[in-house]
C-alpha cells in the first residue's frame, strides 16, 4: 500500500490550520486593499527559461524541474544523449513571486496601469534541506509598488505593514530602515576601499549577531585598515540609542564630504516623516544580503518574547523588474514571513478562540429515519438566520450524538427529538455549562445566540 | 530576452480576474461553511506512488511529474540506465482533489471526526492539449461528506449546490439525480445480458446527445438484442416530461422484479423530498462516465441561455476513500466546474458591477512633494472609515492626476490643493458627473458616500 504521507517538507493543512492561515491572510488582504494595493495571481508552473539563470547557482540547484512529457521526453531518451537537466525539463515550479511579477510587467504592459500596486500571496517551491520552520512548499506574501521613484511609496509600504502588524495583535516590532546608497557611502568616508565595499556589507550586516568587535577583526581580514574600520565602528557605538533625527544628524556629520550621503539621509527622512510610524529606526547596518536593492532597505522584526528576528523584509529596486522588458522600471516592495508569523501567533496564543474552535456553531440531532425532513428544515432555518450548522446523519442514541458534538467542539445542540417535533419546539443545550432550555422553532436561533455568549 | 509569456495553457490572473475568482469562490465558501463542511488543503505536490496508477493510463500521461534533484538523479544518469519517467522522477503535481483527500483520510484517522465534512479549493494541473475553457493548471473545487451512507448527506450536498448557484445568480439550473445500483438493475430487467451492461451505460449516457435512435443502433452493434434495445428506449421515452414521484412509479413498474432496483428508487426518492428541490429530475441515463460510482450519481446542468451543460457532478463512491488504508470508507461528492462557471457568468455578465471595478474608492491628489504629509494624512484617515485609497505618487498637474484616476476607472478623486490644505478642506470630484464640492477634512468620507452613490 503507497504512504499515506505528504511529500518530505510539504505539509497538509487541516480544517483548524486553513481557518488560522486564512484569518492571517484576511488581515493582510484587507489593509492591503485599503491601500489600494491589487491581487495578482500566476501560475505554480513557469517556462524553464523564465526562471533558470535568476537566482544564482543555489537557486538553480533548489528549484523543483517538472519533467518533459510524451514524444519530447522519449525522443530524448531514446537518443541516449542526455547531457544535463535541461535536456529533459522545460517547466519549473514557482520559485519567489518577484521574477513572476516581473514577466507580468512586460506581457501586460499596456494592460496595467502606470503606477502597479499589487499584493500576491501563493506558495512557492523550493528543494531546500527541511528544518523547524523551512518548508519546501511555503507562501510567500509580497506587496510591491511599482513606477514611482517618489519616497511616498516606501512611506505608504512601511505604514501598510505595521496596520497589518497591529491587526494581527503584534505590539512590539519595529521598522528598521536604511538606504544602499547611504551604506556604500558610510563605508567610503569611514576609509573603506572600494574593492572591498561589497563584502564589508555583507560583514556589516551581521554586527546585532556577531558585536562590534568581530565586525572589525572580520573587516581587517579582508583587507580593511584598522582605522577605517575603527572609525566605522565608532560610527555605530554613537548610533546606539537616538532617535531618527539625532541618528540622522550624527550620518550626516560622519558622512559631511558625500553628496549621495546626504540625498539618502534626505531620502530616510522623508519616509521616516511621511510614515509618521514610531517604533521606527534608522539602522545602517543593515544590508539584507540582497544585491538589488538600490535605494531603501526596510527590515521588520519583533523584539520581544522568545521569538525576535525579521517578519518582513524588503526594499527598492529599481533594476530589477525591468528584466524581462526593455526600459528600467522602479519598483519598492516587501515581502511579509507569513509562515513565520503563523509560527509565532500559535507560540503567543495571539488567534482569536473564534478561529481556533470547530467551524459549525450548532449541532441538530437525528431522533430517527422518519424525522430527517425535521432536522433538515430546523437546520435549513438556522442557516437563514446565518449558523453554521451540522446535522448529525444517522439515528444513533442522543448521548452519542452529544459525545460527537463534543468531540468535534461544537458548543450548542438543538434536540429535535419526538416532542420537539409534536410540540414545534427545540430544546437546546449548551455543552459546555449543560443547561438546556426548550424554545419555540421561530425563537430557536436567538436562543443559539444566547447560549453561545 | 526570455519570453514574458506564462506557460502554454496556463494563465496569469489580472487584478480584475483575481476579484471575479475570489467572489465567486466566496459564495461557494460561505454557503458550505453554513453547511457545515470545513476546509482542508493539500500540497501542490505529491509523491509520485501516491498518484501513480489512480487515474488510468490517461492519467499517468497527462500527470506533470518532478525530475529528481541532486545525486538521485545525476547517479541515475550518469548510470546510463534510464529506463522509464519512474527513474527520473520521484514527485508529481496533484491531478485532482480525491486521491489527496483519499490520502489524508488514512493519514490523519485519528484527527479527523468520524463524519468529516471537507470543501477543498485548490489548482490542479494536467498536460493535457489546451482548448477554449480547458486548462492545464485550472482550479477544482469539491465538497465531500465522508464517513456515513445516510441520504441525508446525499440531500444536503444537493441543497448547498443549488444554493451556491441561487447565490451566483442562476436560475436554470437543474439537478439530474440517478442511482448506479438502479441503472444497472433497469438494464436487467429490459433483457441486457450481464456480460454488456458496462459498455450499454457508456451508450446510454449519450441518450440526450444523439437520441434514441441512435442509442438502439449502438447498441445492437454490441450485440443487445433489438427486443431488449426497444424494451430500454420505451422506457425513456415514457419518462420524459414525468414528476419525480411519476417518474419513480414508472420505473418501479417496469423493474419490479429488482429487488436493487427497489430499494434504488427508495433512494431516490428519500433525496428527493430530504432536499425539497424543486428544480430535481430523476435521469435513469445519467452516468457520469466513471466507474467508481456506487449510488447516487447526480449532475448539475444549466438549461438557459446559449451555454447548456454540466456545471456540477458527483456521487456516492463507498469504496473508493479508503484505498490508502484498510477498512471501506463509505463517501458521496460534488465537484463544481469552477473554471466553468466563471466563464458562463462572465459570458452572460453575472458579476455585480462592484467586484469588476478598480480595487480602489477614491485617489487624493499630491500637489507638490511639500504636500505629500497632507495626503496621506487624508488618505489614512479615509482608511481609517473604511475607504481603499490610492495616494497619487508624483506631484503632476492636477489634469494628469485625474486622467489617471479615471483610466484605472476609481470614480471618486479628492483634490488636496494650495488652498484646501490652507483652510483645512477637501475638493471632492466625482469624475463620472463632473460634480464637484468642496467640504470639511471631517465630512470627507461621508461626502465620497454621497459622490459614490
Amino acid at each position: 500500500m503507497a504512504s499515506s504521507k505528504p511529500p518530505r517538507g510539504m505539509r497538509d493543512f487541516l480544517p483548524d490550520q486553513v481557518r488560522k492561515r486564512d484569518y492571517v491572510i484576511g488581515v493582510i488582504k484587507s489593509v492591503y486593499e485599503k491601500y489600494g494595493f491589487e491581487p495578482l495571481e500566476t501560475p505554480a508552473v513557469e517556462n524553464l527559461s523564465t526562471l533558470s539563470n535568476k537566482y544564482g547557482e543555489e537557486g538553480d540547484q533548489l528549484m523543483y524541474k517538472i519533467l518533459k512529457r510524451g514524444e519530447k521526453l522519449s525522443k530524448k531518451l531514446e537518443s541516449g544523449q542526455v547531457r544535463n537537466e535541461n535536456d529533459l525539463s522545460d517547466l519549473a515550479l514557482r520559485y519567489d513571486l518577484t521574477v513572476p511579477l516581473a514577466r507580468v510587467m512586460a506581457n501586460y504592459r499596456n494592460e496595467l496601469p502606470r503606477f502597479f500596486k499589487r499584493y500576491q500571496i501563493q506558495p512557492v517551491w523550493r528543494a531546500d534541506r527541511p528544518a523547524r520552520g523551512r518548508f519546501r512548499e511555503f507562501y510567500q506574501c509580497d506587496v510591491d509598488a511599482i513606477g514611482s521613484r517618489s519616497m511616498l511609496v516606501e512611506a505608504e509600504l512601511c505604514t501598510a505593514v505595521c496596520e497589518i502588524l497591529e491587526g494581527l495583535g503584534f505590539d512590539d516590532y519595529l521598522i528598521k530602515l536604511n538606504n544602499r546608497v547611504l551604506l556604500f557611502a558610510i563605508l567610503e568616508s569611514a576609509g573603506i576601499e572600494a574593492g572591498v565595499r561589497d563584502q564589508s556589507v555583507v560583514i556589516l550586516d551581521k554586527l546585532e549577531k556577531i558585536g562590534p568587535q568581530k565586525v572589525i577583526e572580520a573587516l581587517c581580514r579582508i583587507g580593511v585598515s584598522a582605522a577605517a574600520a575603527d572609525s566605522l565602528l565608532g560610527l555605530f557605538s554613537d548610533l546606539g540609542k537616538l532617535t531618527v533625527g539625532e541618528t540622522i544628524s550624527a550620518i550626516s556629520a560622519f558622512a559631511k564630504d558625500s553628496s549621495a550621503a546626504q540625498e539618502a539621509l534626505k531620502e530616510i527622512g522623508e519616509v521616516a516623516e511621511l510614515s509618521g510610524i514610531e517604533r521606527l529606526k534608522v539602522d545602517c547596518s543593515l544590508a539584507r544580503g540582497l544585491s538589488y536593492y538600490t535605494g531603501a532597505i526596510i527590515e521588520v522584526v519583533l523584539t520581544g518574547g522568545d521569538f525576535s528576528g525579521s517578519v518582513a523584509g524588503g526594499g527598492r529596486y529599481d533594476e530589477l523588474i525591468g528584466m524581462f522588458g526593455k526600459e528600467e522600471i522602479p519598483a519598492v516592495g516587501l515581502s511579509i514571513g507569513l509562515e513565520r508569523i503563523i509560527l509565532i501567533m500559535e507560540e503567543r496564543g495571539m488567534f482569536p478562540e473564534s478561529i481556533t474552535t470547530s467551524g459549525a456553531d450548532v449541532l441538530v440531532t437525528l431522533w430517527n429515519e422518519d424525522a430527517a425532513a425535521d432536522s433538515l428544515k430546523l437546520a435549513s432555518e438556522l442557516r437563514s438566520a446565518g449558523k453554521r450548522v451540522l446535522v448529525y446523519p444517522e439515528p444513533d442514541k442522543l448521548g452519542k450524538q452529544f459525545k460527537y458534538a463534543d468531540q468535534i467542539g461544537v458548543k450548542t445542540v438543538c434536540v429535535l427529538g419526538e416532542s420537539e417535533i409534536k410540540d414545534k419546539t427545540v430544546t437546546i443545550k449548551n455543552l459546555k455549562t449543560g443547561n438546556q432550555e426548550t424554545v419555540s422553532r421561530e425563537t430557536a436561533a436567538e436562543a443559539i445566540d444566547t447560549a453561545l455568549k
